[in-house]
């Protein structure tokens, strides 16, 4: 499939030979994007920055992971977003596998353990089971805390991908530790670039309600109402006060559906404030 | 009021001067807890671990931040909890107020800023604006990072509470530094102790649903129909594949309520598993 979008720019999460990087490899081969400038972002919120302040560019993000759920800072801007000309474009999903990668030659001499909070989250009991004792550092990035090793240093090492690893020319010592086998994390690419209907399409919304028993169940009874399929609701604070949430809710369909586009019209009457977030290709 | 719980072993997010530490010290207010041992622990995972290992003791964590959101850490070890004598005891909301601090003369020295995820989260658009070429480095907690400063480094600074910045003598060099001034955090106390029912009850339940359109929306309605108060939803992943969840959900009210007890029966007969996490007290 060849669907033109031709931005001149894509922002990724980078640096190179992150998961995200990958995810715009797979993006690459269904759009048109390869004459576009691959730019790496140190953080999501800077991704959104530098789309925001870029015509005609696209950002490449992730949005969920099977383990820790939703990206807040990804649902978050994408919630704040003001220009309503930027939507979700399409949607990706990859496994993801970690590793534990380093220079020491025994386990045992490992004292330090560097990566991104998610990362070490997703590899939480393995850690706590063999490495009790381990300091646990962050890090911004899976690359970032690779690119840091060195073997003057065989007692501190990273989790990451076997793919960074390689591009880092760092040795992997123990394969796929995370906790849970099937670990995916789920990428969307987003711009002001449309993209006709696609047979598998997803639809994202965000809205908040009054603040009364049964708000959020009069919107989601339109959509069982339409017979529309939910495949995400996560609530997130107003960031005013405890106690005040914004919804982000996705489902099947696109917003030219009938159906959809009839159950998002009933929706904006019942809410306070309403953004359609994009009818997107679930690649 | 006075209401014992006598637990022997208090467990709490630490170390020392921590806001958990701070809640800490507000619940020994209402229950009699000053004869227990206060153990500080390094991890919420941590902190359940032990509280499961160790019998009549208790844990305060924090839940939920007004900006953050819930506490992942905190949300997803209380859906796993085994032991269903372990209940949430008793809720209590404090004040965050984040402050930059370190030994620095002027802040155009500073390269390094060191904290808690969640608090330079808390900081994002202040550190943007402010420090945007400042590398940012992530911490276990605020208080191990304003220890870890020393005079000899005042190009490194940290992000915390100004009661942590006194424990470890460390000046503040700016205050209330947070993007969003309300930000308020929510702790609880759980453990294996009852509480007699108080008049500012809440209870929380974890269920999952099937896979099928309006099933989390039979779930809310029965809530609705009873005219009950929910103060929060937060759907967590099953950690098994994308698209899979479970829910925690905060309702007003306390299980031995008659129109709480009918809803929760009802729930029950529509969740395919379900989990009552405890009916507590809103300090």
């Amino acid at each position: 499939m060849n669907l033109s979008i031709k931005p001149n720019k894509i922002f990724f999460l980078g640096p190179e030979g992150t998961f995200t990087d990958k995810a715009r490899s797979v993006f690459s081969q269904y759009f048109e994007i390869e004459n576009a400038e691959k730019i790496p972002v140190c953080s999501i919120s800077k991704g959104f920055d530098l789309l925001t302040k870029n015509e005609n560019s696209s950002l490449i993000l992730p949005i969920e992971n099977s383990v820790e759920g939703m990206v807040r800072e990804t649902t978050d801007n994408l919630i704040a977003l003001e220009n309503q000309n930027i939507k979700i474009i399409a949607e990706h999903i990859i496994s993801v596998e970690q590793n534990l990668i380093g220079f020491c030659k025994n386990i045992s001499e490992i004292k330090k353990i560097i990566s991104h909070p998610q990362a070490i989250a997703q590899c939480r009991k393995y850690l706590f089971n063999n490495f009790p004792d381990a300091e646990l550092q962050y890090s911004s990035s899976t690359a970032s805390a690779i690119s840091s090793l060195t073997p003057k240093h065989p007692e501190i090492c990273a989790i990451g991908s076997s793919y960074c690893a390689q591009i880092y020319n760092v040795p992997v010592i123990e394969e796929n530790i995370n906790d849970k086998k099937n670990n995916q994390t789920r990428f969307i690419m987003i711009g002001t670039q449309t993209v006709q209907k696609q047979p598998n399409s997803k639809t994202a919304i965000t809205f908040t309600t009054s603040n009364t028993p049964g708000a959020l169940n009069r919107i989601l009874s339109i959509f069982e109402h339409y017979n529309i399929n939910m495949t995400q609701i996560e609530s997130r604070p107003s960031k005013t006060c405890l106690g005040d949430y914004t919804f982000l809710i996705e489902i099947d369909g696109h917003f030219q559906d009938d159906m959809i586009l009839k159950a998002l019209f009933e929706a904006i009457k019942n809410t306070k404030t309403f953004k359609h977030l994009g009818s997107y290709f679930s690649i």
